[in-house]
């Protein structure tokens, strides 16, 4: 048969498709597997037992097994790639990210996101910025539909076309009722026999602001990131298409595939996990985060947290609040550079993320 | 203790074993996990929400997330690999491959496979093809044992002894009982309100003969089709044993560990998802298929899709039959060459896959 | 907010830490997910129908598929390596490792390790052997709590400080109530109609003292196993944190990130599996086993198992037990060396891994 037309489908929108007030309902939607639980829960060396040990998670209140905020972000993060950033250069910012009920393996999310501005980047006439809200859902389509997690990202789109008028505008975000679900303390619990199992210099009471916490641990990113992001359902080619790389180096950052942001996200609250996370019920919300430097398969990621403040958590006698930011660095070799802040001569500390964290911890009081 | 012999086991058949009409029931069997599920049908970038939303899948008749086509092949596929094909050079052909029943998470699949003949290679005297006829079959022993999908394959087999006689003459393919399970279409269900979740452009009113959709993705394939293929219990030593390559590197295809076919299978179902697949209710049949070209490790697949025939489907005027091909290709290094055929200047596109389709399509007059 | 102080924190113990008497309830405990299995189970190409055909398991009396050997081995090591070997150089020796009852999918493990003896090296004033006894257990704190493991095993720790005193004495291994559970011979099950699910040649009365088989397939393991290693939570850094090991590569074995020993171990388990493991019901137990060569990225496993004795299994006249080590060994270059033991000329064997192994094998009289 004689082929009478050719299409190339593009996918995912440019910079000047975006309309501030326009309205994403994201196509797909994602189930949480038992797979994608381990893969991602466990890749980030995640040591809170809630996401690891059913019998600890059921004794304090849980369904089961609960999926940490780094899942949970990226699943629905995931979902809105190919609508916002599948033509993304770089993911520039988060604002307001927080959490609202658990997620369970069974558990269905769905993402929408709405469009609040779009403004042209002042160097480079082929990008601007897109700023949008997204918000995921459990249960959709039912009485027990729940908001999980709700955010704003603002990131660096392409223009299709360069000589394209954006759409002007602002549209103000929707008032999203998000606030984390908390099982109640419940004094019948033995909670205390249960205390082995997380560590025991992490509770509220350990906190002091002016703490830096440098984690112990490292972690090699291996090409596995071209994998681990085709699961999350990413799409962005510049994590997994190198031909395309490879034909237009200097158009895409590095000139190699930059791992998808989600990952290095994940994994440095991971790596912070043993010290600043083991004994949180959760996270509450992260004000504000961005990546700083982008990172390529090969490089090791580390982590330091240090602590911004500590509060009363109303109403939660047996909680408290800390307020951190978790900060992520690689190392890159540097001539001659002498040793310093944590890098050995011949290297410099290259921050890669920063992410403020409001936390719900447990007090040493009521727990162990 | 002394060792009194030794024994070299070797698994799998040689050119030489197989008889026409001899039957292997395949060892082992396999439980589909969600490990599974997930490991496969999102390496895939599949886009079908039945594979992805387990609210949609039910919303539609299913009884939670369907297994996709393409992993459905892998699991039964790689069943037969040690007793056909682990001492194969490479897979020439797929013809008359058809799906039955659904398959989901915790279904066990067994599989058969009839020898049809064996022919003498007419260049090489130490290999040969052999044609085979597999049947995979879920609930096996029980009243609901059921197909699932059946298939006949040619495959490129090494003699253990290159001066050995070959098994003569035919046996005819068994007649199977395999067709396509579709959920009725329920008019009491508001399949409106889902259809934000699959894309708006991929009903059966949408295609026309003598299209090409050159499906815009690509995904780079990295070391991990060792992990994957050993997760498919694929035993074919081609694919995962390095030091066996090295040894005598002029007898295996491009002297390095070659990507198993079924890999490149399923990827490019899952490219060409989004534009032709996100609509379907089930893949009917596959007439024929082969593997072009070898992949390996850092080649990056492309996929396009050649829309051949659109016909109804007999009793069910929601749903429509497209007969389309599915192409995947790579790009080679070919110094001097000029740009053509979607390759830039400089490089060559390699056909390395295709497929004929018979894929079921939903019309958008009843679902959107 | 200025810091005011800064934390390092040192995670894991060091060679002076230790004190024998001394017990760790490890931190964590670990849910088995359907990921976590699949990953594994299947990763080391193991061939049991108990861990891949639920059908199969089940007509066994098992509850459903059947976690092998190797998966409760790793899970349950894993959970013990932040207190015993993250600051561990190597791990030098297993002794009396045995198994209780089943682990399932779903079920959660925990924990807890008994310190005998700590050592100082004789060469090596930084290094010293710690010998500790591990116990695993699930449905803890419930009644139906249950050993489903129990071992001892020495490995090289390095001191924090080299002119740390270390803690003298020695204490005893408890004596920890641990044997395998196997479901009873069932004379209304047919089991004949499922013989043909497991290798025909590996029934008890198959084997022979004095045999070796040596294991026909080999596997590459790539870069792959820094995942691995991370999804089992063992946090050990000279097997993830290249950056580490760039800094100081005379101090790391090999200079480069080393394959967790527990990789070797079960994939050697998994590739003698269709020859000596497809018919067994369980592992009871594995006396001694060591690594006797590190493992790297790129290298290929292969294996081989002797057979030492045969004897009946008290009390059940339908299996039998066979004593066999099980070995590893990888090849390494070896210019000008003579073709022998297996290896090619130019290439020298090197034995990598050798375990012990006491397996409760099926007799073809009572089951095919």
């Amino acid at each position: 048969m004689t082929v009478t037309r050719t299409i190339h489908k593009q996918t995912g929108n440019f910079l000047e498709d975006f309309r501030p007030g326009q309205v994403f309902r994201h196509k797909g939607g994602k189930t949480l597997t038992e797979g994608l639980f381990t893969t991602f829960t466990e890749f980030a060396m995640t040591a809170n037992p809630l996401a690891k040990n059913a019998r600890y998670a059921r004794a304090y209140g849980f369904d089961g097994l609960v999926v940490p905020p780094g899942l949970v972000m990226l699943v629905a993060f995931s979902q809105t790639v190919e609508d916002v950033s599948e033509n993304a250069r770089t993911n520039r910012e988060y604002v307001d990210m927080r959490f609202g009920a658990p997620v369970y393996v069974g558990d269905t999310l769905e993402v929408e996101t709405k469009v609040l501005s779009v403004v042209p980047h002042r160097k480079d006439p082929n990008l601007g910025i897109v700023h949008v809200q997204s918000t995921a859902r459990k249960n959709v389509g039912t009485p027990d539909e729940t908001v999980v997690m709700t955010w704003q990202r603002k990131v660096d789109v392409f223009k299709r076309d360069p000589a394209a008028e954006l759409h002007p505008g602002e549209s103000a975000p929707d008032s999203i009722d998000c606030e984390l679900w908390l099982p109640a303390y419940d004094p019948a619990v033995d909670y205390k026999a249960l205390a082995h199992l997380s560590s025991p210099d992490s509770y509220f009471e350990d906190f002091e602001p002016g703490t830096r916490i440098e984690h112990s641990r490292g972690r090699t990113i291996t090409s596995e990131h071209i994998h681990l992001t085709a699961v999350l359902d990413n799409t962005s080619q510049v994590h997994c298409n190198q031909f395309m790389i490879d034909q237009d180096p200097e158009r895409y950052v590095g000139g190699q595939l930059i791992v998808f942001g989600g990952i290095p996200f994940t994994l440095c609250l991971g790596l912070s996990s043993p010290d600043v996370g083991d004994n949180a019920l959760g996270d509450l919300a992260y004000p504000t985060g961005r990546h700083t430097a982008p990172l390529f398969a090969g490089e090791t990621v580390f982590a330091a947290t240090e602590i911004r403040g500590v509060r009363d958590f109303a109403g939660r006698p047996d909680l408290g609040v800390i307020e951190v930011v978790l900060f992520g660095h690689k190392f890159a070799r540097a001539d001659g550079a002498p040793a310093s802040d944590g890098a050995p001569a011949g290297w410099t500390k290259v921050p890669i993320f920063e992410l403020e964290r409001r936390i719900a911890v447990k007090r040493r009081s009521h727990y162990a």
